[in-house]
């Protein structure tokens, strides 16, 4: 079944649970309008399910193929590129100034989800070069952004993220890779890199490469890292293509998944050195990466969202059509469909209702950083954290629960689920990167507890669930039976957020260890709780406006509070219980 | 890293938690000793390290492949399938008259286990092989057995189960392959075959194939559904091979793992129809396939057990070696090994705890298994109960937790577990079908709580849970401090169970349906909660015998115990509330 983008919920959590709604009433957004929102929904949906869709298991089956050092992509793909860009859809978010539509980060991540519906493996090199232009804009000089911004906003050139070596993954301290400064005021770059998403491919002339490498003055660990662009292809002053660079993809990876998506070792300066311009200061690149990581990890965490909800409606479709045994209560002849089994039933309705929950949560995150660049003072101060907390949230939870769809869906379909024609397996495959790349999710976590729980004194996040606890209280004061427990169950979820929390607050300061020992399983709490809140929010806001759908919202909802939030009491009391547990165990013990 | 069988570990849970040293003590199991377990789990370990993991990873990139009727295996399985019969290890459990060594079920499931680690794709084939000779010592006809059986025991052919249609995978009622009875007796078998684990293969000269089908007349459903031995090259009077029967593979399944294992399509009867001979009576094939089911469910779940094992295996070794950042109370040179990271230490030990426990329960339902065999009366009932009660537990948590250890496995590898090479990807491709096959394990769930709960009038839960309370007793009264809270979360556990049990007995009677949607995480939670007591009986016994273990069992029980118990209390709560949150879930209903 081919994937349709689920347009209708994608604006009902944009507008009524994340924040749009308000955002654009209050003229937060310039002069977007709801009806330009649902356009473009509309119209990206339609592109991502009779476009991309259909090139996903061609992307999977064909992977992209490396020889003499070009890198061809899957078939079909450069058409379909070359039509996206056509179409704008590159454009979304960049610059006005150069060529961009500028639209807000909510529309972009919307966007985002839709395309890694249709394909992940296609989709994650764009996002490579919002990122590379997001970087430029920031923190290039005038004379770069002139060069490059309007080619990497149009996709006319994609822009790649070199950080990683193989000594240096989530401790990009221990980079190698070295840079000489030039009597021009160029650079020149010497090094290998890995794991470079979409570092060389056929789909565009030119592929402009960010890279992080050390001067040979710079002070050791992360303060000595500068940021260098460094294009496959030198420019010419007039703007033409010149000389190949001295740069080139050593390799491809052979990979669980995203096969598609040629993910490369990238070598510089084989012979005289490549060609860098200095983006920033020298020995501040780390920094220059970090102001465009929040956004970055969203962007991984839609990922999540996004093959969740393409693993669902496969799953779903299956589950209708499949007939084996006779489900309670089934009158109809022979073998009934398989969707109505409560078995079968609870595996979609978890696949659903963690969707829902991770899609609001990454919408959330959005608006935070829409909120965050419209307002200013305190305002954008608080926009600002609320972003930084909800951001690993976003990007881990969001992942892993993208890993856990995919798994129920290859469960939901039987043994058809383990033969690859089937689809189901390609999901798995692709999503299992997801908790993984752009920080683990282990780091995520890390960094909730360790910097984003602190923020404002801790003010960030009580805030955060204050709010929440309001929903929960809303969905409760409604009074409606099909809202069965919806308002305790959440508000029991986000009382358990927030007694971890404080165990949190009160540990860090005197046992680091424990309180890193029990981070993943904090992450998780406060994502579930918080999803909660969310879906709450939905159930209400559409439960009061009379709409249609509102029976379905106030159903998952409901599913999601009393069968899945079962987990936050669990989790709290591991975190609260379990650090010494974990401190104790000797793995290298023999026994 | 090569797989090590856990040798020491394998052994003290046989008998220290699983019930050998008592059974061995009281002379139930003939002339077996404790010297003759140890030689043989050490021989067998040595194989499983030496000769069956090198070629893992062969089988995974090398799938077998089907060409003119031929299926070729991966390089240096023919030479390893040899050699692994040549040192008598398919003989291990077969019957004594036949040529077995007739060892008890503990001993093969050990085997399994070590051969699984090894590789599973290997492992898988002669799993059937020993379904098959089961089901034709039960039921086969003397003839028949004089036949087949020498040659099914010493491994000179191989055995496979043809069950699946394309119509009727869980639902075997809805089976159409035909046979038609002959004037000799014999029968003709007609229709097609799905999923065949190796249906085809070139490991040995001929392939006897048990296949479901149904006689003209039988009664429609599950009652009339016959077994017939249809060997792939017919047998005559002497022994000698004759001519080809009239079947063959007519395709191979392109799988998410398990690529050397050949998954057949078969077809039967193109021509004038495939000979085959009765098992057992006409239409009471399914009884014979179901005295089976318990042992080859089981030998499913070792399959989860070995892949886990293997997994943290390889986990293990490449977070000693791999050096990223400074983890808290790091005094060495520049980065720590990510060992010591706390978050990779948690994921680790969860890997080794889940395995620990899992082993336990498919060990002990072995043990049960072997005392049904060796026991009469009252005893016999009792053990006959106990191995049916522990079978969905041993089958679905065993593999649930294959997967979620193998994942884990990933993503402690960060990015390099992405990598095919690095070899943490095809743990969890190949243990991704264990939850699927023998009955997924939401039927296994279904099992449990339709035909296992009401097993003398809900004894059998009783005792078993019972049982496992006295070892959290002890664990408590031992008092040690390395004990943490081992009692009292393991009691708790275990109470939360048997809340739960309780629910169910009540529930069934008056709401199927509601029993049903919540079966999954019932069986989880009894799973779970057993796996508590089992570790924590481990603990007690090294303690008390001043083991040089004993730090670590206690340890690792204890994070077990208040790390991972702590979602059963969830379980219980979400069993017993959430019932009606599944029913009113409506998947069709746009939103």
């Amino acid at each position: 079944m081919p994937y349709r983008a689920p347009v209708e919920d994608i604006l009902f959590t944009l507008e009524h649970v994340a924040g749009l709604g308000p955002a654009l009433e209050a003229g937060k957004l310039g002069d977007l309008s709801a009806d330009l929102v649902r356009a473009i929904v509309e119209e990206a949906g339609r592109f991502a399910g009779e476009r991309v869709a259909p090139l996903l298991r061609a992307g999977d089956v064909h992977p992209s193929r490396l020889k003499d050092g070009v890198v061809t992509t899957p078939p079909g793909w450069r058409e379909l590129y070359r039509d996206w860009c056509e179409g704008g859809w590159n454009a979304l978010s960049g610059p006005v100034e150069y060529g961009g539509q500028g639209l807000p980060a909510m529309l972009s991540v919307v966007a985002q989800e839709m395309w890694n519906s249709g394909s992940m493996a296609f989709a994650v090199g764009p996002t490579l070069t919002i990122g590379a232009v997001e970087a430029l804009a920031a923190h290039g000089s005038e004379a770069l952004k002139a060069t490059y911004l309007p080619k990497l906003v149009s996709g006319e050139w994609t822009g790649t993220m070199n950080l990683t070596e193989p000594q240096a993954g989530s401790d990009l301290g221990a980079l190698k890779a070295r840079a000489e400064r030039q009597a021009d005021g160029t650079y020149r770059i010497f090094g290998q890199k890995i794991f470079i998403t979409y570092g060389e491919h056929d789909l565009t002339d030119n592929i402009i490469h960010l890279v992080l490498a050390r001067l040979p003055d710079a002070p050791a660990g992360t303060r000595g890292i500068s940021l260098f662009l460094v294009p496959k292809i030198l420019v010419e002053a007039d703007g033409s293509l010149g000389a190949h660079n001295d740069l080139r993809c050593a390799g491809l990876e052979h990979k669980l998944g995203l096969h598609g998506s040629p993910t490369c070792v990238m070598s510089y300066g084989d012979g005289e050195g490549a060609v860098g311009y200095l983006v920033g200061q020298e020995n501040r690149g780390l920094a220059c990466m970090f102001t465009m990581m929040n956004n970055a990890r969203l962007m991984i965490g839609i990922q999540g969202v996004a093959v969740a909800e393409a693993a669902h409606q496969h799953a779903l479709a299956y589950a209708q059509e499949r007939r084996q045994g006779r489900a309670p209560g089934w009158t109809g002849e022979g073998m009934s469909p398989i969707v109505l089994h409560p078995d079968v039933k609870r595996m979609l309705a978890t696949q659903k209702a963690l969707t829902g929950a991770a899609r609001a949560l990454c919408y959330a995150c959005a608006h935070a950083l829409d909120m965050a660049h419209a307002a200013e003072g305190d305002d954008k101060v608080f926009w600002t954290e609320r972003a930084s907390l909800i951001t690993p949230l976003a990007k881990a939870f969001s992942t892993d629960i993208g890993v856990e769809a995919a798994s129920l869906g290859i469960q939901i379909h039987g043994g058809m689920g383990f033969i690859e024609e089937t689809g189901a397996a390609q999901f798995l495959r692709d999503a299992r990167i997801a908790p993984i790349y752009e920080g683990t999710n282990g780091i995520q976590a890390i960094d909730l507890v360790t910097r984003k729980l602190p923020l404002s004194s801790g003010r960030a996040w009580r805030v955060y669930l204050g709010e929440l606890s309001a929903d929960a209280h809303e969905a409760r004061a409604i009074n409606r039976p099909e809202f069965g427990r919806i308002g305790e169950a959440v508000a029991d979820a986000l009382r358990h957020a927030e007694t971890a929390a404080l165990w949190m607050e009160e540990t860090a300061p005197r046992d680091p260890a424990a309180v890193l020992a029990v981070a993943t399983p904090f992450l998780r709490l406060m994502s579930l709780a918080a999803g909660g809140g969310y879906l709450a929010r939905g159930a209400v806001a559409a439960a009061k406006a009379g709409r249609d759908d509102a029976p379905a919202r106030a159903a998952l909802a409901r599913f999601y509070a009393e069968h899945l939030l079962c987990e936050t009491s669990a989790l709290a009391h591991q975190v609260m219980t379990s650090s010494d547990a974990v401190a104790t165990v000797d793995l290298a013990l023999a026994m």
